[in-house]
């Protein structure tokens, strides 16, 4: 039993978007414990996707197919799976029902052209889409053959997939041994540092340990065999608890979990209560730390003073200040940081101050410098001083910046 | 004349890693003029390597793989080929001198391993690897079939291919017209609705016109094929004026620009500055601003008020009207609006509250019911209320709220 990924669409062919989705589903098949051997791209083209379908379906035996399901005439991939098959598309009244009633809510009237997404195969699910107006379908052909369909666009992918397409999966036995894994997520420590930290356990067979870069993070990803889930968990437990000990304060969290979500745990755990100061991130802090749901039980709010006159004004730096040391400086990033604290009336307050280029940068203070500052209970203030190098880009900078801020405070509540 | 990509890796088929490989060729080929209407990927499996290079094979007439080229044993890409087309491999004595060469600039030995990567097809060329230890080859294993391989490390790739293949494959004389492309970006319009007003578009040939839903947004691709980039860009330019035209107000850029660079474009143009106030977007809205290089020439700052009680201290907020009509009201984010232009003393400010969920909502203020502000100057004071349905991500919303309100600010300051 093994599968086989086929995304459909001319953008793909033009380069014009990464195939993010046939990673999704790649990861996802593993984690079922179901193989798949092939991924095929093809652009939105019927005579050649029946192309793609007769090879697939000679190997594997269930297809799963991404894009091509939207309204426009271009969309053709539901067609010509039906059409390859030979069975008539029928209109599902309660997809249209579906499409209505979405468009309604947006305030808007269901067009002509969305009735093509009700068409289905004869004999086939619907595969809901909660989101958009695209539904997928399940559909047996014939024996031993299973086709699931899914719009290219990522989120109503992903959604759909996780709702209706795992459960599925799961109820139809198909997965026998699945891999299971886990990322341990590391921060302020470089990738080769780390491996040679760990390299003991990066030889290791089953669970396998890989390092891998992300964006100024390293994650170890400890990937294991095993009929199930649990099994996998127990081999995998005890390289995690030693991977963790040696990663020490370095390490942060696992999966999901993110810089955000681990200090807004720490917040709440103290009972402690944040505000932001931010210049070169114009909002980015505060955006990562109220991407956590419920992030108002400890972050109150804070100040854009993305121009000096916002730092003056509204968190008090002293103008004499900004003249004799610069915007990027730590004195200015600790008056930030105890001005929004101290307007507020939070415990702690968070600042950063830096260049995050393309211009802007001089020989003293390069593109890529930050401060950090932070205030906290009994008066308490630090800064810390971040070089990220002249070759990062802003969206980098930023990002580093922003990420650097929550780890710092991360670190002082682990210690305090 | 077409090209087929074959990427072959175990860890694509695992998702460990995105393909962005089959990106970067597939924009080049569209450059080259060099069509291509499969990409592939392949486990790092000689059977099942052959059975895809049987079905490329077929249908093409340039194979391009990338990928398991590595020294390790499961590195097979290059020695399946030459089994394949049944040529047998020599040793190059050239790449063996380079790779001992860049060993040794490393301050390292060659390992054993490594004397796998100089095997090559007899009768290829050698694609030089500058960079990493893995060249790649051009090969004609029969007439009318060229074989070109690269490693999978995206870097080496990219710089082998611009330096060799480029040049190479521009001597063929294969690429006879190149694919050029532009995106017309569209906000406040759905995808079914704008392709229903361009219909008579959607079916020319040469430009051709194809919408797209993104984030939010629709684009529309006009995409020409044409000797070269000046006569493609003559058979856009009257589509595109049209589509702009049919657009209207929609309309708001072309590839590259966000609707922040254009909001930022058009207050430069103005001579005005602008301030913000956000609760549910927690300075998602100040981060887009902030993107943009030289965003300090009219972006100012704002007050991230997640708490009411910075509503009320920082931006002035009644905390009367706050209790009457809740946070999540059409007079509360005119008082943020106007609260944050005052206190920062901007030509506008720009407000957003909302809820974003995932909890939080009720029946009459569901989740992702959004209301934007905006205060400028004569005291004049908008707000418009915005409801992104129950079913959207906090993300998404989120996301769509801070787009939202850049793109209420664009439609004023165009039509003011």
């Amino acid at each position: 039993m093994s599968a086989e990924i086929i995304c459909v669409g001319t953008e793909l062919l033009l380069g014009d978007i990464l195939n993010s989705n046939a990673q999704f589903i790649a990861q996802e098949l593993a984690q079922l414990g179901i193989p798949h051997y092939y991924q095929t791209v093809v652009g939105d083209n019927p005579e050649r996707l029946k192309t793609v379908i007769e090879i697939a379906a000679s190997r594997v035996e269930i297809l799963i197919f991404t894009g091509g399901l939207g309204p426009t005439p271009d969309d053709l991939t539901c067609e010509t799976i039906a059409d390859y098959f030979g069975a008539p598309l029928i209109e599902d009244p309660e997809i249209i029902e579906d499409i209505r009633e979405k468009f309604s809510q947006r305030g808007r009237v269901m067009s002509p052209s969305n009735r093509k997404q009700a068409l289905i195969p004869q004999g086939s699910q619907v595969l809901p889409n909660l989101t958009g107006t695209a539904p997928g379908i399940i559909w047996q052909p014939r024996p031993n053959l299973t086709i699931l369909t899914f719009p290219g666009v990522p989120s109503e992918m992903h959604q759909m997939w996780q709702d209706t397409a795992v459960p599925f999966l799961k109820s139809q036995g198909w997965g026998k041994e699945i891999i299971y894994s886990r990322s341990l997520k590391f921060w302020g420590v470089g990738e080769s540092v780390l491996a040679e930290k760990v390299s003991d356990y990066l030889s290791l067979s089953n669970p396998t340990v890989a390092p891998y870069a992300g964006k100024g993070e390293v994650r170890l990803r400890i990937c294991a065999k095993a009929p199930d889930n649990i099994a996998a968990e127990e081999l995998i437990a005890p390289v995690e608890k030693k991977l963790r000990e040696v990663g020490g304060l370095d390490y942060y969290g696992v999966d999901g979990e993110t810089l955000a979500s681990v200090v807004g745990k720490l917040l709440r755990l103290s009972g402690t209560s944040l505000s932001v100061a931010e210049s070169c991130t114009g909002g980015g802090l505060g955006q990562m730390l109220t991407e956590i749901p419920g992030s108002s039980d400890y972050f109150w709010g804070g100040v854009i003073a993305y121009d000096n006159s916002v730092k003056v004004r509204l968190l008090g730096v002293d103008p004499g200040d900004l003249d004799q040391f610069g915007a990027v400086s730590a004195v200015v990033a600790q008056q930030m940081a105890t001005g929004v604290k101290n307007s507020l009336g939070t415990t702690w307050g968070l600042s950063i101050t830096g260049i995050a280029g393309p211009t802007g940068g001089s020989e003293t203070k390069p593109t890529g410098l930050v401060y950090i500052g932070l205030s906290g209970p009994n008066d308490q203030v630090h800064s810390y001083e971040c070089r990220f190098g002249t070759m990062r880009s802003r969206t980098l900078v930023r990002y580093l910046a922003a990420a650097n801020a929550l780890d710092y405070l991360r670190r002082l509540l682990l210690t305090v």
